[in-house]
């Protein structure tokens, strides 16, 4: 008997919704009822997780989190999924990780981005240095700098200004992803791309896409020879790992 | 307080992702916390509704819809809705009816073919003749023609030989859309907007996309002057103004 995998949607809405995708993609399955069960809440009262981190709001994200999956582990679901890069800052992560303990009972809590880091030395065991693309928050905030060395790898970030670049990449009002994706405009995408290149010039051998926008500015899984991690497409397989095993999963294209 | 959005997917699992997707667009939200609460269950041990309308299979789907809508009124949804046409054939929707009514508690059920008839007399209330674009199994049902019929509205359907080149194009294992979606293949396309063509020329004023592949082979929401009314999207601008109010759902763009 398969698992239930439950989401916590809403951080933003779009996100859930590309795990669920992602999951429905990564699952073999040729019939309707080939497809594991999902339940995706898309909770939009969780308070904005940048707002806290930097301070400008004392509204902890934490709580309306817990309170999502215990809903989800009260209704059956025993992989849990939290879809938000920014999320897993130890100031929120920690509670929330304290608080499912409580009423876990068995239940699974997967982290975006330790499961990310697991894809990248499970897939490339090779590799020694890899490229981070992220928002200022969750670069800022060094969690997957620690996953990758606790791994034994080492971690490129942008430079400053390319930071700044990938972060209006991101959430300019005009041209950003969050404002403009149908398609993704061309300023975002160059700005993207320049930021990736010149982490591979500087050795990275691999580049996490570590936030559920990034993703669509890139065709396929590979830049220049060098392999695209999509943290929410690694979170996706992960779940589908633990829900049914490896034998569900559609394999990777490499 | 708005009221939770409650999904019963898995019919198949895309369907319901799409809603959530038309959900999510039609919200009037600039930040994360301006979109409506949403619990999506992609339930894949719902039966085939197909096999169950012509007999090849014993199982009704009913049961199991209904346990799916229990479970959501018990977490709090307020406003259901079952995103599958086929589903909506009385031999399964009486059933989910009556069930539903003795533990709504208040909740609404809506149904995705009044909902869409609705739309049709709302946006249009001039037009007297509507094209129906669907599966087999919805046109031979009947459902959207009496709908139609309730609100004074005729119903023109594809020809035989039409109506065959709609269900190859959705059906058909290599070129149809529920096999090939990115991008839709020109047969698919081709064929959908032969037969939408033919009604408009057999006196159609209108055109109901009336299953949830469909749309993916249109762009935009005319056809030779023609409005497309897509049946999830008028399930999702439906849901948002029960749940939350006219003033939450964007503008129709005409």
């Amino acid at each position: 008997m398969n698992k239930i995998i439950g989401i916590v949607g809403g951080m933003g809405p779009k996100a859930g919704e590309s795990l669920h995708a992602d999951i429905l993609r990564n699952t073999r399955a040729i019939r309707d009822q080939d497809h594991l069960h999902i339940i995706l809440y898309t909770n939009s009262t969780i308070p904005d997780r940048s707002d806290f981190l930097t301070g400008a709001s004392q509204s902890s994200p934490a709580p309306e989190i817990l309170r999502s999956l215990q809903m989800l582990v009260q209704v059956g679901c025993a992989v849990l999924c939290v879809p938000c890069n920014t999320a897993q800052s130890p100031p929120i992560w920690d509670v929330v990780e304290a608080g499912f303990a409580e009423f876990a009972q068995g239940a699974e809590l997967l982290n975006i981005v330790t499961v990310t880091a697991d894809a990248v030395v499970r897939r490339h065991p090779e590799i020694s240095h890899v490229g981070i693309l992220a928002t200022e928050r969750t670069v800022g905030a060094g969690i997957y700098q620690a996953a990758l060395s606790e791994r034994n790898v080492h971690s490129i970030v942008p430079s400053e200004s390319n930071q700044r670049h990938v972060q209006e990449a991101i959430f300019h009002p005009d041209w950003g992803i969050k404002a403009e994706s149908a398609p993704v405009t061309r300023e975002a995408i160059d700005r993207l791309h320049a930021a990736a290149l010149r982490m591979i010039a500087d050795g990275a051998e691999a580049i996490i896409l570590g936030c559920t926008e990034i993703p669509l500015a890139f065709t396929g899984r590979v830049l220049k020879g060098v392999p695209l991690i999509d943290s929410t497409d690694a979170l996706a397989r992960e779940s589908i790992r633990r829900a049914a095993g490896d034998d569900k999963l559609v394999p990777l294209v490499r």
